[in-house]
């Protein structure tokens, strides 16, 4: 019997605050990090990673919260643990004293997303499978009996995930195939970072529509002229066939985000992202009901399934953008996805950060595969940067995400990474000059 | 000059799972905790005190959490944090890379609250006022620019904020005769724990009467037959003109608590409490539509502002139980009664715990004072016990609270607390039987 015999949790922090790769109008000067969860066992060839992604700051406390969340792991064999994913995520889920601190939000949340995160990767590799493949692999049945349903039922029952579930089985074969040799759309936000001069930006345009891309992202929100300003030059350079997204990253209130997003109209955008408080259900249905045919999206920050349930209710989204380490793994995510299939809401999930090109890769094959069945108004997100850390990193050519091969959740980091970027005590954080300069 | 010159963060946690106190349905083992905020300053007769309350695990979080949020005050006059109310909160708030664990909920929400009630502490002891003077003292425009008004503008602006509490100006010193004379009313919980017998049950409920209480609260949700024996005990004793309350403490899905709530409609009570998750606007407002006459409430766990907006806006509570240590001090709780006095809706605020019945007297006081002029509808929680471990406890006489002297918020507890309670070496926890069955 293989057990699992320790849980290791490393602040890993980047110094990205360092370039304006990332830059936006509420998050100005973030060091991408993550809370990196590995779950060791008596074997040294198996092991699960996982992690939450933050932007700096704070990420101390969610590796302290995902210590003890992942505690009643110690001693636990393999099998008991991966077989019962669905008991797992319960078991760890059930610590009332904890549940106090959200619930299902903030830092408790986000620690619980890493410590499932490696679960299910841990799930995959003892299966000798990529991560989609493994839930591609489980029954109707056994998908709904890892899912969270809790306060979900006035939407969604157990009943009818099973039967959504279902009715999506044909085809799966054909449309791995497809994805196999075409891979899953995506889109660049690697142009639009609000700290780059008009001249870079102009130039990774033109570089994202020479690679193929028919989806570009522009940061806005800081300055209306300076955004009128850069959607033009985006617009020149893609065309008026290409689809131009706006990103404001929560920096307006309802009204205001009517009015900013009135201004850019011209340039016509495919969404407007985080126009408002992650939480104001009803203030995105009011957005929307405003700005259309501009779409809204929103979910980087939606901090569990209700709130997404709400969004869906309310008629608040034109696309649902969960993210694959802030909901608490595939147990809450797949129970959006379908929440999202039976609303009709195309799920472009988030990415970028660090780390969660590599997971949402799966979580897109796995709705076109198991869920949705659909390609349709979907296209996933790509950043660029950070992959080189990663065992096993996604692969984006012509504009598409090429299926994972390798076992797991494509989560595991090099281990010089974890020596260089630990903090603090890493080599790059340790080094004079840099050590001299950080506060906590 | 007058200079904060530490912050101490205290994890103080009581015993509170060796009984039945507290016991719910969701919460069936809670340890009464506190992350406990002391700035110090170099005037050894100057503090502020302050905490959020949790109910054990995790309480080590906060106080991290609670320690990284205070650190820019450290090395400030006490003048510029305490004559500027509005811009220290805001310093506090804005570390773009600690919102990324939010925003504005769970473990740093929960930091934040505790960390701006100390402040708010240490400004009314430095003008030598207790809470609710300090707040009834400042003028229309000062309370103004103290609101975090952040993500609220289609439902409150700063005018109407202003138009509002000008007109609540009038008969602002009778009111606070009528408290100094009468107290404001509150209803008590100690009576209706789950884990008690029908025996103590039936005697709590007689001694509440006898007391001069008016409310009376019974916990349900775990079985519906025992809670229909439970309610009728209730009722019974204490007559069909005093109140019933229910509470359920999130155990619900949305058609199971409209449900169940139907089954107790016979006993009349006058709200359900957290019949579902405390996150779910639109699911709270299904409910109420269809259990009325039995109101519906909630609170305890409202997140911020901006979910108290949209339950006020969907029209989906009866009573808004807003907690005092959950949202971000008073820069955040006076948004949240303004909204309250807009939309009609009584503000009766989460208290027990511990302290939480200390800090709730203020709140209670200010919005009859200061923002909606009534007590109509109005009754607070009380929670007998812990109030020993204040240097300045609530004082509750004829179902009612006296209005505090002391200056501060009545926040601060007692040395010799803090030596036996802090975790987990204070002479409690560190005993040896304790010590022994400690795990975290």
């Amino acid at each position: 019997m293989t057990t699992i015999t320790a849980v290791e949790v490393v602040d890993l922090r980047f110094p990205t605050s360092a370039t304006a790769a990332g830059s936006d109008a509420m998050n100005k000067d973030g060091d991408y990090s993550a809370a990196y969860v590995v779950l060791r066992t008596d074997d040294p060839q198996l092991s699960g990673h996982g992690f939450t992604f933050t932007i700096g700051r704070g990420n101390d406390i969610c590796v302290m919260a995902a210590e003890q969340r992942a505690l009643p792991l110690i001693g636990c064999s393999v099998q008991e643990v991966t077989d019962d994913l669905g008991g797992t995520y319960r078991r760890l889920k059930s610590d009332s004293q904890l549940r106090w601190l959200g619930p299902d939000k903030g830092v408790e949340h986000l620690a619980m997303a890493a410590v499932m995160n490696a679960v299910w990767d841990l799930a995959a590799r003892r299966a000798g499978k990529p991560l989609w493949r493994f839930v591609a692999d489980m029954t109707p049945r056994e998908v709904v009996d890892v899912l969270d349903l809790q306060y979900l039922s006035d939407v969604l029952t157990a009943e009818e995930a099973l039967r959504m579930l279902e009715e999506a089985r044909p085809g799966r074969d054909r449309r791995i195939a497809e994805l196999e040799a075409d891979g899953y759309p995506c889109y660049t936000t690697s142009a639009g970072w609000l700290g780059y001069s008009d001249d870079k930006l102009r130039r990774l345009c033109q570089e994202a529509v020479d690679q193929g891309y028919r989806h570009v992202k522009l940061k806005v929100g800081a300055d209306v002229e300076e955004d009128v300003r850069r959607c033009r030059i985006a617009r020149e350079v893609i065309g008026p066939d290409a689809h131009l997204m706006i990103d404001a990253n929560q920096v307006w209130d309802v009204p205001q985000a009517i009015e900013w997003v009135g201004r850019l109209a011209e340039f016509s955008p495919l969404w407007i992202e985080e126009p408002t408080s992650p939480d104001d259900v009803l203030g995105h249905a009011a957005i929307r009901a405003a700005v259309a045919p501009v779409g809204v999206a929103t979910g980087e920050h939606g901090m569990n399934r209700v709130l997404f349930k709400q969004m869906f209710q309310a008629g608040a989204l034109d696309f649902c953008q969960l993210d694959s380490a802030r909901l608490a793994s595939l147990n809450e995510i797949l129970s959006v996805y379908l929440m999202a299939r039976k609303f009709d809401v195309p799920v472009c999930p988030h990415a970028g950060g660090v780390g969660l090109c590599e997971l949402v890769q799966h979580l897109s094959i796995i709705d076109y595969v198991v869920v949705s069945g659909s390609l349709e108004g979907r296209v996933t997100e790509f950043v660029d940067h950070l992959h080189e850390h990663f065992v096993d990193p996604c692969v984006v050519e012509n504009g598409a995400y090429r299926v994972p091969r390798a076992p797991g959740y494509s989560a595991e980091v090099h281990a010089a990474t974890l020596e260089t970027y630990s903090f603090p005590f890493g080599a790059h954080w340790a080094s004079p000059g840099v050590a001299a300069q950080q506060v906590v």
